[in-house]
């Protein structure tokens, strides 16, 4: 197969981490006689300080023409603590997201049987656990209507959703719970929002078409409880943006290291593939970032093009990687490797 | 000192945990002199059934004219899946809150040491965790303008923040940390939301005032995660309502039952006091609800009269009952005892 891919590695750590997970796709490449161009964009702050914009034109022309994004991490400190800044690097995330239709932000959550014991929470609570978290990410209050009134006092968001936004969404989320344990969760805040009472009677109408996936519901409060007390109980969750953001966040402390953690940004015409961790400001430039995600970020990508055995190649070496403890300081505190040498030794591997 | 207690018992577990939390202010009354008199309100389900109301005109009178309130907890199973119903529980908590003006909802979350064990997340982690959660409690996305189409296909809340809504809890935030350990964290989501934006700039100006404190910012999904990672960190964590909502719930696990944490709900004019756990409908009438968080809530009332010794008394006989594992079954599984039996013991302690 021929792939034409976008590299959008962005700030901090991330050109390092998404470094390592070109290695890898190139060593899948070239085992399994594949040909993937990679062409690369700049977005997030490098963007603005190269251009002035988190999103260059021609960044997002390049993402449009290719078969998919591989996309770092973004942003700065300097941009944070300035609520006043005109323009910040996020703004080329989101605008890459709403631009290229990525509606769905798929977000696997794995408790690895040789990481368990890393993890903050104890072993018998998280045993087992392995959740599909399914973010919309194109809607709500992340992209309604913003106000600030003239003399500063007074701002405003709005969380808006329709009834086509949930409905899309939905149905991937079902398909993917009837390939797995058939249960999906829907997460809102039905008793307060308006908006989270059209997910609850939307997903309620759809679930007819698919009988055999069990549907329930948790409030986000209740949800950010759950997750820590028993996440075992989780199939495929299914949540408005800013709740996924949270819950997703507040999940990937599970598995031990946010480092691992991979999501795919699915659309109708294009597809985007990162991992879930930020752009780690302190660590740049030494060598201390896990690449894991970013190079499980590369799977996702591949079983999105149907490569199964290829992004099992893959997920094979991480394993092997985690198995043999040949990890990053985050994993590993004593004997730690390098991003770059743990990137080799995957890339080997496969 | 004389008191005049309005007490709203509500739904489910309510009435249970309530007269026992009423057992430990009546010993407090008795062994202190003080006159306690307790007034009995409708609120939530219970209220809808009898009146249609789920906040009665004459329960909102009750609560106007007496010193503070007493709540248990709202909420039944047949309006949580019914995202049609005209009528709710909560909103006749949500319209106690606005219409008392109890902008301030304070959740202490503490690790008691005699149940470390029993948390999810691993002692270490958890060790010397003290937080003091000030949650915005009248604005917000709670309160904003709600719109749904006519077509029923597209809905809308918005979240609406102005400066004097920042400034009041925010001046109560900075004045707690004084007195514990001087660090407030404001959670928001400043990179996307113009009214996180909003509290990161007023909050910002404020601390000039409160120069011994020192300020931080979190990101709410980076808050999410911390939560769990490194929950000994936190000192006062300050942020709007619906985050509020979601990390001072995420934070009750901590504890290990949330069978044990209070809350004070804090306006101008009055005062609330309620347990943060829910309704719990599964349990109601059984004798297994933990009655503690509802003591504790009375004790959380006596503080607020500025009655420390009579509060204090109420902690120790809580301490005392979790010392000699006299509790319910949550937490203490092969020999419990029932609601009132462990409050039987905290009044007789008192
Ligand atoms: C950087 C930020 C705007 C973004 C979000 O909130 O969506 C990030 O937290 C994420 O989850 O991808
Ligand atoms: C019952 C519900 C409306 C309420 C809220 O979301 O505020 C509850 O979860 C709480 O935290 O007191």
């Amino acid at each position: 197969m021929k792939l034409d891919i976008a590299v959008l590695s962005g700030d901090g750590i991330g050109p390092e981490v998404t470094a390592q997970a070109i290695k890898a796709l190139e060593a899948i490449a070239h085992n399994f006689d594949h040909s993937f161009i990679f062409k690369e964009g700049l977005v997030g702050a490098i963007a603005i300080d190269k251009t002035g914009n988190p999103l260059p034109d021609e960044t997002l022309e390049l993402c449009v023409q290719t078969d998919a994004v591989l996309f770092g991490a973004i942003g700065a400190p300097k941009y944070d603590n300035d609520p006043s800044a005109a323009v910040r690097p996020e703004q080329g995330l989101l605008k890459l997201r709403k631009e290229l239709g990525l509606y769905a932000n798929i977000r696997p959550v794995k408790a690895y049987p040789t990481l368990i014991d890393k993890s903050p929470l104890k072993r018998e609570i998280i045993e087992g656990t392995d959740i599909s978290i399914y973010r919309e990410l194109t809607g709500g209050i992340y992209f309604g209507k913003k106000e600030l009134s003239d003399d500063g006092n007074i701002a405003s968001d709005l969380c808006e959703y329709s009834r086509e936004e949930i409905e899309r969404i939905a149905h991937l989320a079902f398909k993917a719970a009837q390939k797995r344990r058939k249960k999906l969760t829907l997460v809102d805040k039905a008793n307060v929002l308006e908006s989270s009472r059209l997910w609850r009677k939307v997903v309620t109408e759809i679930a007819t078409a698919y009988s055999d996936v069990t549907l329930d519901f948790l409030f986000v409060d209740n949800a950010a409880m759950q997750m820590i007390l028993n996440p075992s109980q989780f199939d495929v969750i299914l949540t408005e943006n800013m709740f996924g953001d949270i819950i997703s966040d507040e999940a990937s402390v599970i598995g031990g290291s946010i480092g691992l953690l991979a999501s795919a940004s699915i659309g109708n015409t294009c597809c985007m593939f990162e991992p879930i961790h930020g752009s780690y400001p302190q660590a740049t430039g030494k060598g201390i970032a896990n690449p894991i995600a970013a190079i499980l970020s590369a799977a996702m990508l591949l079983e999105h093009f149907n490569l199964l055995g290829e992004a099992n190649a893959i997920r094979d070496a991480v394993e092997k990687a985690l198995e043999l403890n040949l990890t990053t300081s985050d994993l590993n505190p004593s004997n730690p490797l390098t991003t770059e040498k743990v990137g080799d030794f995957i890339a080997d591997y496969i």
